[in-house]
């Protein structure tokens, strides 16, 4: 209370805590110092939050990092160390874990909250994996586990759901997590080939040398799997999300998607049903009328579809060192204030990557008579119809890419076809099958 | 503590307050019973949060209100009064006040934190004007004052900054936050005549009977200045804030604009200088390429630029029943859970109307010769410099409209320069002069 004498914060540890103006800061501790560490110590040395101090950082090879240029905003009363035991045993009240990955880290964790200590992560496959049980051993002690930073980097999706849309019941979500597979789909666009963008994108950092979590959707689907939990409380196993790479998706793509008034995307969509959750990450046809669209460059964007509020949009930069360290910095901040984000019971869902839906297929056929009877014997052969057939001139007879796409019809339905007609001799490749998101997931 | 025994909830109130869960509800008092009030009595009646319980309803004329449809999601153990000392003297513990304007309103509320009771509210004129006041005087209670649905409806704008982007330094908002406006706006894209516009949106209930509040600026005037607090820390004066109306556009400026790759739409916006805010809500032409000109029908958008994150983007359903009971819900849920939002210092900031931008001037006049040589010479004294002269064909000479867009130029010079060109002879209305958003506003 205003009127409360300075005295009294002393006598309270809770009072001091609960505010990040009192007098005594509440200290920091960082668990690894790369991009986003590093961005994050810039942060707070530069925002100079009141009741706020970095006091350890964590990391291997620790002298090459604390002489790094990126250093010099980190406070020279910090301890650097190499040696957990040294932030366990340390006074720091929030850890913040941006080392990655499931092992060590999950353990480094459960021994920080046994240790009276809050963790602040950007850890996505943690949190997907372990998330539920992490919380719970958190709340156990005391203490918080807070992840705005894991999903969609600096647009503060996991907030504004948590605090501003918990009174929505959201039965839908769909949207763009991965600024790679963004980046590089968003520059096909051009004309350009997977391979050269991919290359591209590798030039600039933008993508691994091995591409796999991000192209192949393992990277999206943690993350998909984290705003099932916030948005709908409905706690989905990673493992069982399907995906589809996006490697496979080729120029001439982009070409019959314009034509189809769409362009495509790595998509990661979820939709509650009943007991059930239908989630699916892969490239998709996404009309350019839809908000999914918008997102070029390593933008992220999430849609929520909620049944009192209907459609929100979040967007902005998914990736990247500063936008990701201003999400840990709130996160932090909120800890440092005893801000506890509202609460709701979750409950685990079985996942199916059923979908109803138009689907666009592509071939590319050695081209001799009977082809379009074959493809569409299978397509009658497990009842989809044909919406449309496209072929653009220009393409060699023996290597000809055209495309069907059908009316909606359900994902096993449709791989099934696509398993009778891969079988056709005049195809060269597997047909590529995506399916086409409609006008229900645009926002009116 | 999940292990705790049932009694002891009963020996610390506390314990009970800090989650929804509890069996002991915490009980609620709506202050309104009309669209919005209806509504959060239905979202609580269906999704029957547990630990939450609507005890009171307010209003006048309130058997009406009892009879009607919208109230048989009420529980029957709810008490309907008019007076408003029955909700003073009740055990609710949250108001929600959804009854609008400054008196009696601010009276009421002051009233409620005295009594013990947090509050609730979507009312954007009080948090405009006394927002800052009745904040320090529920903090001095230990009581809450919770406003998300002040701001854009079932967009969680409010949260998400406060949440989610406290960690950055934002330094520019603009968006619509007025959905009358961009209802009449973006169906005027048209062709169709701002009065027909005005006169559809009156007749779906999207416009008032005086639209004054929406059209002139007002309504989002009030929003800007929350949201300058929010996301900037800067508590502005909203009468110092520059309006101008949107009833001077009319649909020959949609055509012009349409050449320039621009649509209008009335923006709020505004930008942190060091101690001063550069303020301002006004019909301005918006690139097709920046995400503001992607709001469509009553649709609010929010774009913030931070130092650190960049450009974040809120989009969806700013008005209506049931998305403004999200936000309003949402909040309850949140202070029922105790969960307190991130509390950063906000400072009081000078407010000027000043921005260095392109401008747009449309002029109707008497085509005679020695026009164009009146406006150059206007333009020429103040220094503003001509970029581009349109004039579309078939209109008629005796009442000609043609647009000129300038170069980069401060407000006041453009102003300086309408005031002569106003006193042409050949003018026959006062032009109209529209600020033009640059690329910078655009999300990369």
């Amino acid at each position: 209370m205003a009127t409360k004498r300075r005295t009294s914060r002393q006598k309270n540890p809770i009072a001091r805590k609960n505010t990040a103006n009192a007098a005594a800061p509440v200290k920091i501790a960082l668990l690894g110092f790369g991009t986003v560490g590093s961005s994050v110590a810039r942060v707070l040395s530069e925002s100079k939050f009141a009741g706020i101090e970095l006091t350890h950082i964590f990391n291997r090879n620790v002298e090459r990092k604390r002489a790094s240029d990126a250093a010099r905003c980190v406070p020279a009363s910090a301890v650097w160390t190499e040696n957990f035991a040294d932030i366990l045993n340390s006074r720091a009240e929030i850890v913040v874990e941006l080392t990655g990955g499931l092992d060590p880290t999950e353990s480094w964790l459960r021994k920080c909250f046994a240790a009276g200590k809050s963790v602040v992560t950007a850890n996505k496959q943690l949190i997907a994996y372990r998330g539920a049980a992490l919380a719970r051993l958190a709340a156990k002690h005391g203490m918080q586990l807070v992840h705005g930073a894991a999903v969609a980097g600096g647009v503060p999706v996991i907030a504004g759901m948590l605090q501003g849309l918990s009174g929505d019941q959201i039965t839908r979500i769909s949207g763009i997590v991965n600024g790679t597979c963004n980046y590089i789909l968003s520059h096909m666009e051009t004309g350009a080939s997977y391979a050269a963008v991919l290359a591209d994108a590798q030039g600039l950092g933008y993508a691994e040398a091995d591409p796999s979590a991000d192209v192949d959707g393992f990277d999206a689907r943690a993350k998909l799997c984290i705003l099932s939990r916030v948005a709908m409380h409905a706690e989905l196993d990673p493992d069982a999300v399907a995906t589809q790479t996006i490697s496979t998706v080729e120029a001439v793509d982009f070409a019959y998607a314009k034509e189809l008034n769409c362009t495509i995307r790595q998509v990661s969509r979820a939709q509650l049903d009943g007991r059930l959750v239908h989630a699916r990450v892969a490239p998709m046809l996404v009309p350019m009328a839809s908000p999914i669209a918008w997102s070029h460059g390593t933008q992220n964007m999430v849609v929520t579809s909620g049944k009192f509020g209907g459609d929100v949009v979040f967007s902005g930069h998914g990736a990247g060192g500063e936008p990701t360290a201003v999400a840990v910095v709130s996160d932090i901040l909120a800890v440092a204030q005893r801000s506890v984000a509202v609460q709701l019971p979750v409950r685990r869902r079985q996942v199916t990557g059923e979908f109803l839906a138009p689907h666009y297929l592509r071939f590319v056929v050695d081209d001799k008579p009977g082809i379009v009877a074959g493809i569409a014997g299978a397509l009658a052969k497990v009842g989809a119809n044909i919406d449309s057939l496209l072929q653009h001139p220009g393409h060699p007879k023996h290597r000809l890419p055209f495309v069907i796409t059908t009316e909606p019809c359900l994902t096993s339905t449709i791989e099934r076809a696509v398993a009778l007609m891969a079988k056709l001799d005049c195809m060269l490749e597997r047909p590529l099958c995506l399916q086409i998101l409609t006008i229900d997931d645009r926002t009116e």
